[in-house]
């Protein structure tokens, strides 16, 4: 629940609603933005206590419909400046660039990935150690041992690490390598480990689900949001769809949408979307052209040889021409990349 | 039925082919493209006749799978020049540009957005006048009288007209006024019509069904192809899709493996995929950088004021804009709107 | 547009607007069910003769929304006695069956089809002489001479004679033999269609495109019904969704809703919405429960000789088998096959 | 992945590749089932290990797809008994029926509910205690109060106690008092939950994702299997669609697919994939009729003050109507509800 206060309620109306929730031993944030101040509540109130506060302050309150996302939300959030991941300034015009292998597979292989991705102007080097597979009987990622190989690399080339959690409990642990943590598609909706991921101090990349709605993708962010961390990357990697051509739709005209409502920037990842090489450069054309803040493409040496996603990830040389033909697509858009 | 004979098939032998599909009185189309001939049917023959034609052939004759798309094929039919259109030669990098209202309305509109049109590029002014409406009591299209308003409008602009046409026997009348026959998303499959606009020495612009998949629309393509009418344009306008942000979703991947699979231009529809104005500039950029052959855009001086599909139709000026915008888009793919 | 008169309207009003009506040269329907009175206009009319209307009549009048189905809505328009097929009246636990191949290939075929019918309680024979097919060269119906063979066969074994007509100008001719008219999903908004069927006297089958909302499902019925004939019975066959089991997903929930939403009896083809055999049945029973008021099934005798449809007509001693379950699931909720 | 020895091989062989991979420290299940034998292993086996397997077990040895479901398929594995609940031996033609609140909110009010479910045949008491809520300010389950509370009237009324699990970490807690484990759909895909589930020795309902594919549905479902738990239960409940009338689209010919696939149980939640108390009846009975081994349905003395779920669940007089009608059904496909 959020009580989102009118713009002219007094500072001791406010303060005496903090009171009433103290006093309830019920969980809050209080958010302030501009001229917005409100209690957050990862929990619903009674009715009675709703009617409690809305006797005693006497200001006017509105209770927001609990299935509105809130926090994420340019109506009621001032726009805000852009994560600042580290030391690095995210500039409104650069974007977001990460690049890597489906999976850590060893130093050799993600060095010479990461030589590149750096060549080519990446901030970012993803690259899973858990990784979420639909079969029981794939490769599921090198673990702590991975974590390692990424963080060495990483240090090595300055660029920053992005790895996947697949769960609550794994989070310390990967949280203690990596620089920004990813939650995957199949967990937009693991509840507990958004809520833990909202108690960290880092970006977390959040992707929608192929199976999700708009809103219930933005709820997923407001469980990160509401425990404190606003440090927010939606990633949007398409939908299923009868007959698709690729293997889950980007739909341009939802990036879009997504820019106009929420302040949390939204990045793309066009091998996801795609799931085959031969269509993630029109898929990161038009992401570029529709807004996106960002792009995450899966590159390897020997795509064949890759121990996951071998169809959707690009050869380093089709990639730099990707690159030059991205580039040329971000100026006429006003965009960058470094 | 398609009987594709083997590249090295002798002329005599396909000349007593002709003969065998003569004496059975089958109608069939004879069609030669690069190394490859074929007879195309259409309907199918017996097994009977075909045991008959690859005994007497002796040659090699492939008989084709009918779920395939063969004339449309980029596989079996040799890549051929654009279409050319009346006497303009449509170049390869050059954007196949329709704009125009969704219906004729009176002579005073249609001049004012001809106007517009003609200054920023268009070389087509679409607008109908036989409306496909979803329900009886909404605007059903002024008629003939639209097409005389329409045709002495293109006359002036010297813009090429392009109207719909939704029953064939309307097709005479359209056909007598128009440049381009459109044949609209509900009519993808109506088969007499689709066979006798293959009978016209017209292009003949089809739009893909919102519910319809990939293979389907080349399939209704080659009803036409196979009656004789190779001026064919494919034209995308999206998908339905659960909680979509425009009301049909364009899948940029497709459109890339339209291109890929045909030699037929394939153009884009933003406006009826957007169904709102503000998702159509998006969608109009996202379908250059994929490679479309061209784009269809619904302007109105008063979109509020139109007798149908209102929400989705630009301003004059925000068109004009749109337009400024394409165009930097265009020459970082290597395109061009004229 | 509708123009709705108020309940307390009185017949001297109701005159009047019409009269106003009839001078504008407008065409329309005058429509009285129950305590409703209303005007139905093919077309808009402007809004300058809806203000004459509104203070010429000064009585409550209401203008309703054009995308709104009026003539099939319960909400407008008083149940009705179910629809009168010729001498047959049609009784409201009696399920509409409607057995037969996908086309007519013969009579001999024609005529063990029908004998299999017959015996199995079915009241009309479906079979077409022109048939929408995805490809053109696919066998395309037998026109006429299958029209002949069919009518002679229903005349034979006192069956209701069920064809498919697939545009305005053939329609004459299949009128002229055929009981019931079919249109088809694909031309579900061939809306020229629509009105010509409106014009008939005789019961219209029309079949929701798999790809269709379930709002311009209804407003299609509602070009058949605003022309005159209200004799229309829908026939609900599946949508198209990601990663089906069948070939369009029948949802059950839907068909109670159309139940719930229209008094036009709804019924449900099974064989097209499975596309294989082993699902027929399960739709079968499912659309029973689901309140479905009559079912179409495709049998042959020859399944894998069929010219068309060949996966999912069920053979005649799997149908027989099939109608004995499901006239057990017919006594659970009160409905019978005859 | 999965190694299957083919059916000929030789006891000694397939001891000697058991060596092999004991020797190669990887983690595997030994699986015999009827005249197939297989090792699962959890992981990939690099190429060269399978090279070397191939070459010293010198017999017929198939290496699966590891994107084929193995475990789970009634092409491997013999069809089994019914999974056995604690002592409660679930005969072929006996429906799981779970019914119960959508959450745990008071003794009084689970009370009232297991009464009905009781007197209506109800075997299970489902109501989760840790509920995955769209949105972070929705009520989120009494946690281990809610499990005391759920006990307590499992054991008053008889009923197995059935409570989802939405954390790898809460498996031991919720596990201490339910008898049956329920992974909802939005975990479906959380794998390190679904390999902790298959280390438990109870029954685990796996809930389908509404964006997933059937293969997805199953291959979650391998993971709890290839841990060693083969008491799995899998639970449909509809699929996104565009323009739905229900929420989430209940495809019986799916339903029936599954059954056809696996030996698992496949159970149906008419509640969640109606989403809307009034489509349930019909998705139940859908359910029954397409060959469902059980139901699971929401039901609340007070629907409009349910803590969550307020639209989906029946009141506890139309449950009882409902039942009545359920029963017939079962009788005409002889199935029963106890």
């Amino acid at each position: 629940m959020v009580i989102l206060f009118a713009e002219k309620s007094k500072p001791a109306d406010i303060a005496k609603a903090k009171k009433i929730l103290e006093k309830a031993e019920v969980d809050f944030i209080f958010q302030k933005s501009g001229k917005n101040s409100a209690f957050v509540l990862p929990a619903s109130l009674s009715q009675k206590k709703i009617e409690e506060i809305k006797k005693l302050v006497k200001v006017e309150v509105i209770f927001l419909n609990e299935k509105q996302p809130f926090l994420s939300s340019l109506r009621y959030i001032e726009k805000r400046k852009k994560i600042k991941i580290l030391n690095w300034k995210w500039e409104e015009d650069l974007l977001f660039f990460a690049v890597g292998p489906c999976a850590v597979e060893n130093e050799k292989v993600l060095e010479t990935i990461a030589k590149t991705a750096k060549k080519c102007g990446a901030k970012i080097l993803r690259g899973g150690s858990f990784k979420p597979r639909t079969s029981p009987y794939s490769f599921q990622g090198l673990g702590e041992k991975g974590l390692k190989i990424h963080r060495k690399i990483c240090d090595k080339f300055e660029l920053f690490m992005m790895s996947e959690v697949l769960d609550r409990s794994d989070l310390p642990l990967v949280s203690s390598y990596s620089d920004i943590i990813q939650i995957g598609s199949r967990n937009m909706q693991n509840f507990p480990l958004l809520k833990a991921a909202g108690k960290l101090n880092k970006p977390v990349l959040l992707k929608r689900n192929f199976g999700s709605t708009r809103e219930e993708f933005l709820l997923a962010a407001e469980y990160i949001l509401s425990e404190g961390n606003d440090k927010v990357i939606l990633c949007e990697r398409g939908v299923r769809v009868f007959n698709p051509a690729a293997k889950n739709v980007f739909d341009p005209a939802s990036l879009q949408k997504f820019k106009e409502e929420t302040w949390l920037p939204v990045v793309v990842d066009p091998s996801h979307s795609a799931g085959d090489f031969r269509y993630v450069g029109t898929i990161a054309k038009s992401a570029i052209v529709a807004g996106a803040d960002g792009l995450m493409i899966e590159i390897h040496p020997e795509p064949q040889k890759a121990f996951s996603d071998d169809q959707q990830a690009l050869t380093l040389s089709d990639f730099e021409k990707l690159v030059a033909e991205l580039k040329k697509i971000c100026q006429a858009v006003e965009k960058r990349i470094e």
